[in-house]
């Protein structure tokens, strides 16, 4: 018998049919021997249509009651789920993020899991219930309701796992498992069986958006086994866990991510003296545009190539700004390209395996592909090409990782 | 300053539209130096849009999982209400029933309100906030949810001003006060300034369904000075108030209410025995079918004729009843009547006042009209008639008790 917490987001509960159909999921689950806990979020279009009430109402809604407006989505989902699962023959109870309590902090539309008490949803497992939980919602200290921002179901189910200390904590979505990479694009691409937290992390954060990256943290910070599968197919999904052992079988590269979502800015020839990249960046930070990789090489006779890129639509307005900047500085000149992509090696194995990243450029250098920037990180090896190339680097990368599908 | 709670309907918060326009309403009176609790029901069409995604899941919703579903309409409300009051500068805070908390048993879809913690309440009453609570929930001493019962908002708010011992319950509603009878009938109905709890009591059973019958008694128990106003037209409505002292300006009757729902029934002949009532009614009771009126005369020859009123949509299934009863009886022979209306004269100055019954009879005598059954309580004489005679029996009565308009 195992403890599983469960969640099924927007499109998984998108009908009553659907829901229906969850609920008859669930319950075998219970007949099979476990104890559940299914978290839900809104039904699909639900957050959307309370939202655009709000706006109706005005363009700056008081946060505090924002909160009370939309958790009522969620709150819809868990009475008529549980009202399924009674009707089914399956005993089951529902309860808000407030009734749990999941206490959070008070920074409403935006708040953080403090602390979660256990003791309801102990008697309730214990009785034979199928506890259905709000996803998304919680209560601050002074009984405020509070949410946890866009896609906190899965945070909410995460949270639960590690206070109930849940053997697994499943994430049901409309994807059958996380892949090494866009199968979209690499019709070899495979379902992995196991990535590590670490893994998942870098994955994510570069577009592969399975999970939220905020649970992602969540489950590696309280050691939750964390499974991604499909709500709509039979299969084991995902497993993605705390990387405890080196695995010997397990491939260098666990998954290739990448991303046509950046455009690149170069200035050439800037005085090589301290505080340049301040000078620079300064104020880019400023207009609040967020920079993501970033390369310094030493040019000629004391003068230095500065490049990072940034969110493509941000790339006029990075533009204007750098070219105020030189203007200012009396040095330098500016080139830019926002048609590159950027392909990023993912994998833990990276760390003991050296030649990562010669075979990555031997790799490409035999397709005619250049590269334009390298970064490098403890498990992650990004490059930035031009953007033509994308499709034909990934592919190569994928066969010469030996990532592709073998049957 | 007054301490004054507003109840506004579904239909006054049916859109964005109209809950701007409650916002500015309640605004304007917190601007004249009042401090104001406003109880908001779901938008109108929102309670029925949930049962419905209820009925699609079981037949027979779980009435716990019912109360979380439904309870989210007001939820939404409240949200909204508060926005729009901030959004014009009015500070407001929202607050479910939990959360004020309104302590109430653990009936599901019909519970009765037990406690109302006012602390919450006061302090945002003294910070200049106006609070808006969710009508018609409230939370069980568990931490369930809880629902009073469609239409509960009106008890919400009575039960909120007796708490904060209010200096006035104010419902909004689409009617701008409790008319002397239905305007659509007679058209010299006149707007009633006050009418006294008993009154209302009477009225609101009998058709008048401008109020809850739950809210009044309650308002009536706690004392609450209760007002009944338009929430789309200026004007003072009809404040319902307790009947403390004997007002010799205030007319006899105070209205007139009647109702085309039900239909006669009578036992000729049954034998004039002990029982003989339970015979004939308790099979009518154990069909759950509710009796109004009862009448028994004594007939001929120690036989009695037993008359009695039922709703028109029972009339066929009670014949049938009692076809039976008088077989089993070996006594007694039926006849019915289901085009009959009641009338019924409403007004506590008919405990000092002889003479009314007669006077009532004898207006209707005058116009032809006969009556075929008379009931009498202390506040209240309603007779049967044909319904073919119901408007021009209460127009000569309305003219015969002075409740005409007078401009």
């Amino acid at each position: 018998m195992a403890l599983i917490v469960q969640k099924y987001g927007g499109t998984s509960v998108g009908t009553v049919e659907r829901i229906k159909a969850v609920a008859e999921k669930v319950a075998k689950f219970q007949r099979d021997g476990h104890q559940i806990v299914v978290v839900v979020s809104a039904m699909s279009g639900e957050t959307n249509r309370l939202i655009g009430l709000s706006q109706e109402i005005t363009a700056e809604p008081t946060p505090r009651e924002m909160d009370v407006l939309v958790s009522t989505g969620e709150q819809v989902t868990i009475a008529l789920l549980s009202m399924a699962l009674n009707e089914i023959g399956q005993p089951a109870r529902s309860y808000t993020g407030a009734q749990i309590p999941i206490q959070t902090d008070n920074v409403h539309m935006k708040a953080r899991i403090e602390k979660i008490d256990e003791l309801k949803m102990r008697a309730d497992l214990n009785a034979g219930r199928v506890i259905v939980v709000a996803g998304f919602q919680g209560v601050d200290f002074d009984g405020n309701i509070t949410t946890l921002g866009r896609g906190g179901s899965d945070t909410t189910a995460v949270a639960l796992a590690a206070a109930l200390k849940a053997d697994e904590c499943q994430i049901y979505t409309d994807v059958d498992g996380v892949y090494t990479t866009d199968p979209r694009v690499v019709d070899k691409a495979r379902r992995l069986e196991t990535i590590t937290f670490e893994e998942m992390l870098e994955m994510a954060s570069l577009g592969s958006k399975v999970l939220q990256i905020r649970s992602v943290e969540f489950a590696g910070k309280y050691n939750v086994p964390l499974r991604v599968l499909s709500s709509f197919q039979e299969g084991p999904g995902t497993l993605i866990t705390v990387d405890d052992e080196v695995d010997m079988e397990k491939p260098v590269i666990s998954g290739i991510a990448f991303t046509r979502d950046e455009a690149k800015l170069t200035v050439r020839n800037a005085p090589d003296t301290p505080g340049i990249a301040y000078k620079i960046l300064g104020p880019v930070g400023e207009a609040n545009i967020e920079v993501d990789m970033i390369v310094q090489n030493v040019g000629a006779q004391g003068a230095t190539d500065f490049t990072f890129t940034v969110h493509r639509n941000e790339y006029a307005k990075t533009k204007k700004i750098l070219e105020k900047s030189i203007q200012e500085m009396g040095a330098g000149e500016l080139t830019g390209d926002d048609k590159i992509a950027k392909i990023s090696l993912v994998g833990v194995g990276m760390r003991s395996h050296a030649g990562v990243a010669s075979r990555m450029f031997d790799t490409l250098a035999k397709e005619g592909v250049n590269i334009e920037m390298i970064s490098t990180s403890e498990i992650k090896i990004s490059v930035v090409v031009a953007e033509k190339y994308l499709e034909l680097a990934v592919r190569a990368l994928h066969t010469a990782f030996e990532l592709d599908k073998t049957d």
